[in-house]
């Protein structure tokens, strides 16, 4: 009985299908993520001639901004698994969780940028750390994200387990945690701190609670 | 009995599915919205050694294009919500009614080179007043995208009332007024005229009568 | 009888369905067209202090960058739009379907290009010759895209009458002849030769016989 | 029996549906493909009074990074059937899925800046080889895609005919196989090496067996 009410309630604010959000940002990912390889400039060699002998050396200079976009791709791989991840239960959209899904957006279209000043300066303090900010606020606008779909159950089917709602929640937190940390490391190593932010992607690899749930209820129904 | 009739009319023109249009849409959003991002340029500093001191400054420099890719993103946002709004209602397209989401999109493909020149030159007049008439123009494709397929329920729903589509209209048509009267304090203050873009967003984030009917409709069938 | 054979026949060297090609396709030209804008550069003035005073000529200067946007924006509204209608009637696609597809996605890809040529040097005759070939290739893509599906009937409906296949060829292959005659008068004039690229939207603007067709064939069902 | 438990183990790890990766692919690579033409620059020609005399000289110094953006853009075109090719066969994803093909977009994304390389540098050996590196890492996370799916029937139905999985297997290394041999190649003759590359495309577009038994199966259903 209140589990029916509380899903006319859910959709009575209801404005988009989640489809349409989730159009927008599968584009966004897809642009941000090509955009990352901007950064990898093809090499300049003056004069001419002397390209077979300076490429290698060249190349290997770039290195480090090949590893970046590598970590920052998984990184934008991660929160593209994430947001997708809560869609499986947000069965509804109102409003103002658009406007979350946007400020999401606006977040992730910004990590091209904080790549690239992290590949350029990878040895000062602050790029290291406004790379970290740029996460812990995507991480932040996540879980605000799922707060919002989740408290009354808002925006998801009033029969999702508790549990659920809490296991997700705390994965979406371990990211910023690490980056928090890994902004003060910077002050003392900004390596060590680039090193934390390529160890985020195997802890989110694994599997998680949220998959088996989902998978439980697409096989009840 | 008229209803039907009319109906039958509205589709006689049709060639294109709304689906398609609205994915082109989607696309051409994300990437002008990624775009923006890349007006915030990477600061070169040299020599090297002095980027560990040089960097938080040229980062506070980075502010007033930061802040403007925040507005000119919010801004897009608020035409993609106002643009889906309309197809929920839409239900049919014509080749005329085609035409004139491509003129919209031409209009949306250009705010990421308005942002930039604004952003550039946040105290030229005419800067300013070029991102206001870039938002004029927007304002006008979509009131004539919404008069169009509204006027003698032409793409929409001969059941829709008559006071959700003026609802509709009106709201479409505040933020070019209010571009209008920044383009004439740009004159006077480009900040100023800044500040009033910025208070856009706040306006259109708030519910519309919009959604309470698109939710009655969908409730109904 | 012989119809549903046919249509066995079509199927039987399907490989994809027409949806993956349309979302590849939708996504190549929502990028061009974007691309499109980014060949209006903000101008650069130099020192800052007399922005205020050299912008308006700047913004003047960039004039025919801007008409040169617009038009090409229109022309790859023409070939979407013509694309799309192609697969109103196309219902299979198999491999050397998806080929002459790939093809045509990478000359329009190509269009940015060109427009970018044309902007530069507008008073340069093989500039404007180029930009005229670049769309007598799409055009002929386009030609060979309906020629292969249409030929016995690979692609489309044994019932699809042969007047509108016929109607649609020669609808294609307009913007072409245009074309061609352009780039014979950019000997003469480049910028007459322009003058004919513009005016080629307005004829594909006007409704069509394929537009008919298809509505009465989706009435039908 | 077996086959249908062999089902439910497929999917109790199941996390998202494959509509959402294709997506996101479609997404990317429409974005590689469009990012190629970035590397075709508009000539600058200085001063402009020479632009007519120099201008045919300076477009056919172009020749190659055209040849070349046609070569990566279909190759891309390769690849993207590939994908969706083997998608036609797989219906479900788990987690390690996903990320393979994470890391199968992030080599795609890579294909513009080898194509730069080597489109700047097409007589050094070294870029000819990165390119030829960047086509095997991609090959190579295709199988790992394919053998991912198909080992135990984890992601395809068990009815799949093992001489389908085997010979789309065997598809998927030829290509590594040929850019193998041109990266040796290379180091005697970059143009031969190029010339490998270049003559790929003929044999994927010839249809292939998979293409068939797709067919069959979707007849059957």
């Amino acid at each position: 009985m209140e589990g029916t009410e509380n899903t006319q309630d859910r959709h009575s604010h209801a404005f988009m299908s989640t489809a349409r959000i989730e159009a927008l940002a599968d584009g966004l990912f897809s642009i941000a993520m090509t955009l990352l390889a901007l950064n990898i400039a093809v090499p300049v060699i003056a004069p001419p001639e002397n390209a077979a002998a300076l490429l290698p050396r060249k190349l290997l200079d770039l290195f480090p901004a090949i590893a970046l976009y590598a970590v920052s791709f998984v990184v934008l791989g991660i929160y593209w698994v994430a947001h997708h991840g809560q869609f499986r239960v947000i069965d509804a959209a109102d409003r103002p969780f658009l406007w979350i899904n946007i400020l999401f957006m606006m977040l992730i279209a910004f990590v091209p940028f904080s790549t690239s000043l992290i590949s350029r300066y990878p040895d000062v303090p602050l790029a290291v750390q406004t790379y970290g900010l740029t996460l812990i606020l995507i991480g932040g606008a996540l879980h605000l994200h799922w707060w919002y779909a989740t408290t009354g159950f808002r925006l998801i089917p009033p029969t999702t387990p508790p549990e659920i709602i809490r296991g997700a929640r705390n994965r979406i937190l371990l990211a910023p945690a690490v980056c928090a940390v890994a902004i003060v490391v910077a002050f003392v190593s900004p390596l060590a701190s680039i090193v934390m932010y390529a160890l985020l992607p195997p802890f989110y690899i694994a599997p998680a609670a949220l998959d088996r749930f989902v998978f439980r209820r697409e096989r009840r129904v």
